[in-house]
């Protein structure tokens, strides 16, 4: 049995994970990321323990523990390099957490960790794999031969941050033109903002005052309604990250690609018009063409591909 | 021994090539690419003998041949699925080959043969590797723990077939915005050309009139005089490059990239203003760096790469 943590800017999450990466029973609590750095990965030790618990699973049984963490991870060290989401420099988490709960621990990428949950729910053996979340930014991982791709420095893998428009907008990492700063929810809801304000008629006026602010949903609500500035941030919105995904794929084509993240909720409304574009515009037009769909654990990502991860290979 | 042949649009080169990936000797004919593809097969045949022959190694002391083709490839079948360079359409090359020569033959995709042989001659053992030639194309191939990297379905490293300007100008694949469709020396010399007409004082017309033609060096040779149009036209066409080299890296984390085709012969004129870009975007701002160089095997690649990746792995 394992336990795989997910440690997120505003929730801890920690689960129970049987060997075939089903979680057994799971719980979260605040981050509070302000506060000293061990205290956070005291409250994590603390809900691994409780996890265990309600899980009827004493520690001594656990085989390892998972810790999918943001920012930048060294994991044969177990240290997180840098992180400024909770702010970190280099921290021997893994170290810190063996001082409560002394047992085997693997450190990764928070991105790394769940498109390797992804993996393996939903994708296990295949030659290749990419997940792909829109959120407040775009994150990523790569699966290859069966275990997460981290480039020669640990630091692979950053996918939303090939450029799709040069000297485009200016990303959160300093560059400007990445798919991030375009295909993130935080990019979507600066995108519907725009319209509203060029498009005072736009119904996503109306959708704003009903609802009391705007998000990712807002644009493709109102596009459902046929609003005609709705359909075209959705439309345009959509159109950046299939630019990402074919660009991904023409580099890689792995054997499955899979979206997820806040607005992949939108299942075909969304993948539809990707596949549409992906499988008309990449490279290859000769042999099998890369399986794209929407990832199916959403949250539970992080806490599975954790697990999972620790597990020895 | 390995003789590794080199199919081009122009010429087919061939060279015997020890264990080491060392060219003992070599030698070329023209393709004469509009016959039909058996004749073609044929000459490589002959090719090989000769340089079997000139080499002091008799047939029978090769232990395989390796091809480069260009287009689409079956590795595993030995099949040329298409290509449109030299027209084929499933061509079973390596069992046509075997008619003529009975040895084992490997056949790649060429780009990502010239990368492995790149890859053996100076970066061996090195966790992972890109090589990119700027050529009438962009091509590539990405090493990862010393194998050629293919994706799932054979078609993968298309690194010139990223998005570098979305819906910008249409590239030879059909996409709009490819980097190839702004980094090649197809594409710099239809820069070098834009800038020539609105710019008549520059030198660069001067230039063409000098040379009887414009090639990818115009553009660099006059921005050395200080022609203000060819310092324009060479830092823009640097600047493409560079933002596919960086998205490539933020993606991969290779150990190394190294940079080739004609205009590779720039040097540092090429590469300094590209580690500059590079390392001042990537999003890898705390871990050890890529390395980024100009590759070194020029033309011989295609010959070293297609041998070594004929030895039994």
């Amino acid at each position: 049995m394992y336990i795989g943590i997910d440690l997120g800017g505003t929730n801890i999450a920690a689960g129970l994970v049987d060997d075939t990466g089903k979680i057994i029973c799971k719980k979260s609590v605040p981050t509070l990321k302000d506060r000293a750095v061990e205290q956070i990965i005291g409250d994590m030790a603390k809900i691994a323990r409780d996890v265990a618990d309600e899980g009827g699973c004493p520690i001594s049984r656990i085989d390892a523990v998972g810790i999918g963490c943001p920012g930048t991870v060294d994991n044969l060290s177990g240290e997180v390099v840098y992180s400024n989401n909770i702010v970190m420099d280099h921290v021997p988490m893994a170290r810190i957490f063996q001082k409560s709960i002394d047992l085997p621990v693997n450190l990764e990428n928070d991105a790394n960790a769940a498109a390797y949950g992804e993996y393996i729910t939903y994708h296990k053996g295949k030659k290749s794999f990419v997940f792909m979340t829109l959120g407040t930014g775009v994150g990523g991982g790569i699966i290859l031969d069966g275990r997460i791709y981290r480039g020669f420095n640990g630091a692979g893998a950053e996918i939303g941050h090939i450029t799709v428009v040069k000297d485009g907008i200016e990303c959160t990492c300093g560059k400007r033109g990445c798919l991030e700063a375009y295909g993130s929810v935080t990019a979507l809801i600066r995108q519907t903002r725009e319209a509203m304000a060029s498009h005072p008629e736009s119904i996503m006026n109306l959708w704003e005052r009903e609802h009391g602010h705007i998000s990712g949903r807002t644009a493709f609500r109102c596009a459902e309604k046929g609003d005609e500035s709705a359909v075209n941030v959705r439309d345009t919105y959509i159109g950046y990250v299939a630019e990402g995904v074919v660009s991904i794929i023409n580099v890689l084509q792995p054997a499955a690609f899979a979206i997820g993240g806040g607005i992949s909720r939108e299942g075909d409304g969304l993948l539809l018009p990707i596949k549409e574009y992906v499988y008309r515009t990449d490279f290859n037009k000769f042999m099998e063409k890369t399986e794209i769909c929407i990832a199916g654990l959403f949250g539970d990502a992080g806490i599975v591909g954790a697990a999972m991860a620790a597990v020895k290979q």
